[in-house]
């Protein structure tokens, strides 16, 4: 039904992985009508002319159509919103600072912008997804690690050095298990693919509950073997489930008294776990919220379709961040006058 | 200095209290020009027709300057800038919700915008105190309760009910005292003038130290006891502080994780202690925040000036919202196209 309304721009989505980076012309409806792939190899500068390449490619094709590209949208590893660069990243064959937005601004004479995967997330479900009619909601990624992008008031939260939503490194047990981070009992300890398998893991030491999962080495138990037995109703499973379900319902309690969304977003491979642990994210958060928030806030799954989110996610990242910039403008005009 | 630049706009800010209303002409630099003052009481109709004549005075000061008013702000107790409205206030002689923005707006002609004490005083120190420099800033008040305006990227933070920044009622120790909205160990009963005084009486109980608060009825032991017994070196009163500080500490950790601040300003009647707890704070901090935050939030108490911070904040609340409001517009007519 959507392709009957003319598309009124559209943008190109770029989802920089470690080994490929996929590109695609998304239309205000959330539609791909092109795509492209490279490797991300070689320098940088040869990556930065392909993708320069692929872009110009996607250009054309959409002139064909009749519409002009808006600008791009890029979705990276350690991407920092705020200042337009990779920072630090380990897992893309360049080291140190790499001021993407830059290179690929000069290279391709359209505006862009970059942001990591959480806020890619956050912004594709604002855009085309869940949460396509709320300005206020929350996307947490469940994923390896634990991300969040906030949208509040309408925009995308970014903050001072565009770290706003680091929400799964929030401490829910002081004594918890140690973070990648250095500190323990993160939400990201409890709610990320790892940290699925810890709790499982854990539990089969503390208890001696029979459990499929026993005639696994414990070091390969992983999120998605938790997963199939927790399919089988293994009781070990179960229970590893109701834990981190009761940690993020926790965790989303103290997020509501934050910014007060309507909706909380889940997103990630860990999701397609969520029949396991969404009912106990539900009652710990009834059990924790503020009255204020306690029957305002709905709990709801991404509604992109899997296999393209990240170029989706990527297409819509700049759309949100207008007012903010503005607001910046605004401050440092100020700030001159004093 | 500040008064050799001509003032560009004039704000009337209005400090609703339970039994008075104070009135001030405010400039872009903070300055108050003319004042008045009638008590919050009467009925409805009669208080608004007050006020409304008490705004016509200031307005006619004002234009005798060669100054427009160009809006209103009004701190109200339980104010929701969201809806307008006070919502259920218990210290004020009406009940119920009273629609103050449209009463007033309809009594005067200017454009009204109404806020609680927490964000009213947010909006002062953006506007002109402590955080006139910073666009991503948290200020907590510390007061009979706890509460929090929380600026990001530039615009003060409401949410899907105008209840963002309710930090005062996040779990910081789920076996803590009982708090007033039914749940325990809020930051609240940590960080307020209660909250203060609650812990010393319970230090009292749970130890034998020698203490000057021993002289004192254990129901008469107030913030202020304890602040009196804490400046002549009085060991419970000077562990209480400790306390409260660690407490306070831990939770702006949480919070700097959430919005990426580079500044949290406290506000209000407890910092007069801040020499005992701040310290504490600012440890607590370091040994709890996430590496990204850790030496990147500065703490700064409120800049201010105490008598009149309530009518400054009042002032400068419709200021940093323009932002918010445009990102409203655009959602709801992309609502409609769907």
């Amino acid at each position: 039904m959507k392709q009957d309304f003319p598309w009124e721009w559209s943008r190109i989505g770029i989802d920089m992985g470690g080994t490929n980076t996929q590109l695609g012309l998304v239309d205000n409806w959330g539609v791909i009508h092109s795509r492209a792939s490279l490797p991300t190899a070689g320098t940088l500068e040869e990556y930065v002319v392909a993708v320069a390449r692929a872009v110009k490619q996607l250009c054309e094709d959409s002139r064909a159509e009749g519409i002009d590209v808006t600008g791009i949208g890029i979705g990276a590893p350690a991407a920092n919103s705020r200042t337009g660069c990779i920072e630090g990243a380990t897992d893309i064959p360049w080291r140190g600072n790499i001021p993407l937005k830059e290179l690929l601004e000069k290279a391709t004479g359209l505006p862009v912008d970059v942001a990591n995967d959480a806020n890619c997330a956050a912004a594709g479900e604002h855009a085309y997804g869940t949460a396509r009619h709320s300005n206020n909601f929350i996307c947490i990624t469940l994923g390896t690690g634990v991300g969040a992008g906030i949208f509040c008031d309408g925009h995308l939260l970014m903050g001072r050095n565009g770290f706003a939503g680091e929400l799964g490194h929030v401490i829910i047990d002081p004594r918890g298990e140690m973070c990648g981070c250095g500190r323990r009992g993160c939400l990201q300890t409890f709610a990320s693919s790892k940290g699925v398998a810890n709790i499982a893991r854990r539990l089969l030491v503390d208890t001696s509950q029979y459990s499929l999962l026993r005639k696994k080495d414990p070091a390969e138990i992983d999120a998605k073997a938790v997963f199939g037995c927790a399919e089988m109703r293994d009781a070990i499973a179960v229970e590893t489930y109701r834990r981190m379900g009761e940690a993020l319902g926790k965790a989303c309690a103290m997020f509501a008294a934050v910014t007060d969304p309507d909706m909380i977003v889940f997103f990630g491979g860990v999701t397609r776990a969520s029949r396991h642990f969404l009912p106990y994210v539900k009652e710990a958060f009834r059990q924790n919220a503020l009255f204020l928030n306690r029957d305002r806030v709905e709990f709801r799954l991404s509604g992109l379709p899997d296999s393209d989110a990240a170029i989706l996610g990527a297409s819509a990242v700049a759309l949100g961040n207008t007012a903010a910039e503005m607001a910046e403008e605004n401050k440092a005009e100020e700030n001159k006058k004093d």
